[in-house]
């Protein structure tokens, strides 16, 4: 692995260097606040809620939360991905030539999110995108990549080379967590609040959705260079769904998980790029997993209460603030009374009114 | 009625002058686009979709639109309503000292948002707040109201004079507008869109929902200081709900409402003050009605694309957009190929899963 001391700085600057090259053709989603979820955040879990935990028979923590939630449920095609995506096409752009990226066309392999991204990005520079989707994929993920002018082919057509676009863009998602910081900043400038101004950031923790580990070890690399600000990620534990919290657990990346959890956007295992970020100890601090029903809980909150409309993905961060009792004693320990600033990143939003109310009547 | 010259412009002062006193209090909330909503509203409705209407046989309105939503819902207690209430309050400490405003507490009789926005702001300046509420109100508002330490009575009690707050606050709604202007200046110049730019607006219009008429009658009072942007309203038409167009189709307001509508905040009839403003054709351009399978059908845009919680209300101004052809030919008509600017105004957002679920299992 690289040198910790040189690498980081430098994977954070080229974040940086990223953010004014893609924010033309992304959203800056907002960041909102709740004082009636910080108040829930920091109560105390029930006695009962930690029986047969390893906290049984301990006083459930009371750490003291301010949370600032990153709605990328808001960015374009309704997920964070937009952010890479755009990034690896404008790149690619300024290394061959426009004319030349026009001419070939981009390609890549995906059932998701991925294929969405990449292609509106090409639709936004005119440029031909042909997206290789599993035959399997269902019809309104084909739809919305095709909505945006992009050839559709199912796996194991063949197919002249085109500029194959890799899956793992990593470090340009970071720029959410960098987006997330200057706005704290500028929130708690415009309230006043010096005292939670430190020197090198203004967060003491960002938590992110974990599955294939693009968005944690993107935002784990920007905040290398912030050793004030910890990094954690959180998993659904549901039929294995914690692949990175037990990779983590074993010291070696899980490659195959086989769960079919509510948060469907976190079923892939984490990959190997990704990995390599996320075992790092100085740059993910720890990877936290919840159960169904606390994602569920923690998605109730989110939609009622921060009025946002999310998928089941994007609320298992919460989740682990709420409930895991584990990460709440660190910020009861390490916060103390005046607590911690908390980043939440919330991603994506792409769900439906059908789908909800099918996943609330299996109760 | 005041003089059109004269007063308007010191109404929209005074709303003006109500922003700094309430923005400490209050959340700026955030403006969000979707290019697929503005696609969808910019597409003409099926010639069947307006059969039965005053325009059948005619060929569908083929309007552009460019909608920015106002996100109320995402203001403090879900709703528009804090914003006229925290100016209340301070208004009224700074009239008789916050000393005697504790000593003798602030009373309002409401069963719904503005008991709760009176009672955050109480609470906030730690001054007793005394709501009268309808011994019919609903469990979940009561407890609402109580969360912000305020004592509830129920219609009938004899009570100490208290300082009365009238629910009619209907300037101070209009910082709801005066921020939504200023937020789409920054978009468009940020964006660098320098053709919609104009003299004294941003925005063609401005649409908000209709129920009491405060919010409306705010925003037609702030925009009424700029002749380019105009004000309509949005009602839903479901039993009588749209007291307002048949007000001002006979030429005065209609006091009584009976309806059960799905937009349960727009179920009031018009009140008198904001009536004096909502009739003023030079103040309020049109007021529209929708039905209710067309408040669902926004909302379920809403709620998918703009990933945005709302409860029934909230949509009712974009139905509007969507389906009203008298408005969308006015769109298409005075907008022409370059289009319009339109803000939408979201509130409020105080609905729960559990309610939206039951709304659409009634399919």
């Amino acid at each position: 692995m690289a040198d910790h001391k040189t690498c980081p700085p430098l994977a954070a600057d080229s974040i940086r260097a990223a953010y004014p090259l893609i924010s033309p053709y992304i959203h800056q989603t907002p960041v909102l606040r709740s004082k009636t979820l910080d108040r829930i955040a920091s109560t105390a879990q029930e006695e009962s809620a930690i029986k047969g935990t390893a906290f049984e028979g301990q006083k459930p923590a009371t750490p003291v939360f301010r949370l600032y939630f990153k709605c990328e449920n808001f960015q374009r095609i309704g997920a964070f991905k937009a952010r890479g995506a755009f990034h690896a096409v404008l790149r690619l752009c300024s290394e061959l030539g426009i004319d030349q990226v026009r001419k070939r066309g981009v390609t890549t392999h995906s059932s998701g999110n991925h294929a969405q991204a990449l292609a509106l990005a090409a639709f936004t520079l005119n440029i031909p995108a042909h997206i290789v989707m599993p035959s399997i994929s269902t019809k309104s993920k084909i739809a919305g990549t095709r909505a945006y002018n992009a050839r559709v082919l199912f796996s194991g057509s063949t197919e002249p080379e085109r500029v194959a676009m890799v899956e793992g863009v990593i470090k340009e998602t970071g720029t959410a967590g960098l987006e997330l910081e200057k706005q704290v900043e500028d929130l708690l400038k415009a309230s006043g609040d010096e005292t939670t101004l430190r020197g090198d950031s203004t967060l003491n923790a960002v938590i992110t959705p974990l599955g294939g580990g693009g968005l944690l070890a993107g935002t784990a690399t920007y905040f290398s260079s912030k050793p004030s600000t910890y990094v954690f990620g959180a998993e659904p534990s549901f039929e294995g769904g914690d692949d990175g919290r037990r990779g983590l657990a074993c010291g070696s990346r899980i490659s195959t998980v086989s769960t079919l959890t509510i948060a469907d956007g976190l079923r892939t295992p984490v990959g190997q790029v990704s990995w390599t970020v996320i075992s790092d100890q100085k740059k993910v601090r720890g990877v936290f997993a919840v159960t169904e029903e606390q994602t569920k809980e923690a998605m109730t909150l989110i939609l009622e209460r921060l009025k946002v409309f999310i998928e089941p993905s994007a609320a298992v961060p919460f989740a682990v603030i709420l409930f895991d009792e584990e990460f709440r004693q660190i910020v009861e320990k390490e916060g103390g009374e005046k607590g911690w600033d908390v980043g939440v990143i919330l991603s994506g939003g792409n769900t439906t009114v059908e789908a909800i109310c099918r996943l609330y009547g299996e109760k």
